[in-house]
């Protein structure tokens, strides 16, 4: 009846590497050579500090803190022992109808108080992507609340990462989460993120870049028809699609477009939000004021899932009147609020207070970003490093001047990533640069950071070497 | 620069109902009411068992296991201590590019496991509805490797829960997760739900309304153009739409329509997985033979959010081609694989097999439907009492024959269930349905199932009395 069989797997049976191969569906992979043993396989077994260790024993600086969420670094008994606490307590219980409990709440009130900016009310879910599909549902309400329906299309940027679910993915622009999945949906518009080393007109000062993007904006909400605009999704500092601060003068000018056509305005901080930056938000480093906020990663430091939508009181008003016209806000979670998750992100939060670590990613990050500058600024492969707080990347080019990139063929910054790997320090080479990126834990030590550098450079000389 | 406020809540700062009220976003409920104290504050703080305790002390039997997934009970210190130890060890570690944990490997390799009917390839979410994102990514890559890009329309059914992300949502077949949100996507098409009590011409043997509703699905395929439907996404046991068994031969007549048109079967096995159903899963109790398959809920009992979309061989293959011609497949969230929840998962599954809670779900699941049906099925305010497992409902009618419903204002299941909850048991009111349904922890003793139904019964003569 129940037609279970035994997992029958050869002699190899002890080596997980085997079930991993057969049975593991892994995130952004290449699932042909995963499953032949081309891609090697590379089992975490252990985390300590800034360290993660694999199962030969390798142990490397993570300089990507998994993937920009440990930022408070590996293996924090506090978490766990509050973790346990909790499940013993009170392992689960749902929030729909009003239901509730302790950790949660005490966790909305503390998000609320450390984003300020009128945004009190704190919707959970459990990802990034999730966040932005209730966010982008938030909106849709909204507007038909305030008799808008026509109001629905949500312009994002390119190079932009919002998740990977239909219309989270939808957002994220990157061409390869779009093609082999029909996507984006027609909702979806796309226009420019700033990048002013790669994008900007010769001469073209960081304002004058802001204004042009800015009014392209304007354009594209023109040509769509304002009326038929409804909100606007940014990262305030792009993550994956190339790790890029905001030019100066951007937000203000955006902002200004944005409120001209009532557009609501969604900041993305699951990377930005909690300290990665510098300042708490990305939003307070750079004087945004959004109507909605996605956050994960940092308010969980990874230790467990957990995601937020939080909406401000502006927005919050139409949704309590929606309700009184129409009954219950019909969306949510089965772990929408999970209290065991809310429990390891109040710890989590304790320890960035109790150890400065915002502070920590300003100053130690002030620290990095110069060291980075000094050790990269500049070498002849090097076309522009950059980046805030704990947050930077280093793009590689063939020659300097006049630009000229290398051919995306030769792997260039996956080839540094993985002899920096080799050496100790794992980075990301990301997706849409030829270069490598860092998201250390917001606990590092200058000392640390002179090791990331040291490493991250003598990888790269390695590589430069081999030209 | 980090622009935090304090949360200067006024002097009940140290009452929870106060912070919840002003900052917590609950899913599913009614804002302004909840806001304004009109809908009750119910903070639960602890569970053991199937008992929950709120606030005030006042401790109940927990006949709906959370949201349907805590199938294990409350109160587990094995699930407790195998996340404290895995946390200590590897609180995170992501997925991408064939990373790997061994926790997650171990589950991989047990789920197939468990499922058998050659699905082998597990894909790691956080929420069921996630895990329904994910499905329609992977059917709609699989029809464009296969060079049928038109191949795109997803038919699912009404009464159906499948989440509440936007194409997740679209898939669901309840008005209430549409209207307002101007959904669902062009791409779905919603067919009937079996529901033979309800919907069976007069004199209609289950086998006949079976193969109508299959003559429906091929003629909604018929007319949308086969060359156009990608899936067919189906609870194989409804849940949220009403608790609805399938009726005989209703598996066998629609997988024959799907085989003739090439439409990928996706079973939503989010309620049914892991024995709920008395089964280990829905698609063995009914001989569904699954293209993909959505997890959650009984896979980690809630303990801490855990997905899966499980994908089978056939599928699977097409899927490495994939990669083969294209690359990686661009797809994953942060928390895929979270070697900590899979250790609470495998902690589940533990228990699950050590204790033989998918047989005690048969056995003492017949028992309970034996009950309910001796106590409520002569009832005159009873229309139908169904269920299977220990999955059950009562179906509320003003008059049996002719059947007569309640004015829905009247709100009778909801009345019930308040009453029911004053004495101690949480029963669920179905948004599809005017009756309760129930769904306790798999753990349920034949004494328990007693308390149960005497509880259900007498909360239903108070309200059956005031009518
Ligand atoms: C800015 C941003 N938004 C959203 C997401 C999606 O988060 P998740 O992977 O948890 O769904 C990410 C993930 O990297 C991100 O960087
Ligand atoms: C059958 C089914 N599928 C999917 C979901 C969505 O799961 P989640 O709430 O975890 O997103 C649910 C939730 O109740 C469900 O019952």
């Amino acid at each position: 009846m129940t037609g279970a069989r035994d997992l029958s797997l050869p002699r190899e049976i002890n080596d997980p590497a085997v079930i991993d191969r057969a049975h593991m569906f892994h995130p952004g992979t290449h699932l042909a050579d995963f499953a032949s043993g081309e891609l090697p396989s590379q089992i975490i077994t252990g985390g300590e500090g800034i360290y993660v260790t694999d199962r030969d024993g390798h142990r490397m600086i993570d300089g990507f803190a998994g993937l920009w969420c440990v930022n408070v670094g590996y293996g924090r008994t506090e978490i766990a022992d509050a973790v346990h606490a909790q499940m013993a307590k009170l392992s689960y219980y749902h929030a729909y109808n009003g239901n509730s409990n302790e950790p949660a709440i005490e966790l909305a009130g503390r998000i609320a108080g450390m984003i300020g900016l009128d945004m009190n009310h704190v919707f959970y879910g459990l990802s990034g992507s999730d966040s932005n599909e209730t966010n982008a549902k938030i909106v849709w309400y909204y507007h038909r609340i305030l008799g808008k329906p026509e109001k629905r299309k949500l312009i994002a940027r390119q190079r932009s990462y919002h998740g990977s679910g239909v219309l989270s993915g939808s957002l994220t622009g990157q061409p390869g989460f779009h093609g082999l999945f029909g996507l984006p949906l027609p909702e979806v518009i796309h226009v420019s993120a700033p990048h002013h080393w790669l994008d900007a007109h010769p001469g073209e000062t960081e304002r004058a870049y802001s204004r042009r993007l800015a009014q392209e904006l304007e354009a594209t909400i023109l040509s769509e028809g304002p009326e038929t605009v409804a909100a606007f999704f940014a990262e305030p500092v792009v993550g994956s699609g190339g790790i890029l601060p905001s030019p100066e003068g951007y937000w203000e000018e955006v902002q200004q477009v944005l409120r001209r056509y009532d557009v609501l305005l969604v900041a993305d901080e699951v990377v930005t939000g909690f300290g990665r930056t510098g300042a708490a938000f990305g939003s307070h480093l750079y004087g945004i004021r959004p109507d909605l906020m996605a956050l994960a990663k940092g308010l969980s430091s990874g230790y467990l899932p957990l995601s937020a939508s939080v909406v401000s009181d502006r927005v919050w008003q139409v949704l309590e009147e929606g309700t009184r016209q129409n009954g219950p806000f019909i969306h949510g979670w089965t772990y929408s609020a999970h209290p065991v998750c809310a429990a390891a992100a109040l710890a989590n939060l304790d320890i960035i207070d109790r150890e400065g670590l915002i502070e920590n990613a300003r100053d130690t990050g002030a620290y990095f970003q110069q060291c980075l500058r000094e050790a990269f600024g500049n070498h002849p492969m090097v076309g522009e490093v950059r980046g805030v707080g704990l947050l930077a990347a280093v793009d590689f080019v063939e020659q300097r001047s006049p630009r000229q990139f290398f051919d995306p063929a030769r792997r260039i910054g996956a080839q540094v990533t993985e002899t920096a790997r080799r050496k100790g320090l794992i980075v990301r080479s990301m997706p849409r640069i030829d270069g490598i990126g860092f998201a250390p834990p917001l606990t590092l030590t200058r000392a640390e950071a002179d090791q990331i550098v040291d490493i991250a450079r003598s990888a790269t000389q390695e590589i430069a070497a081999t030209l």
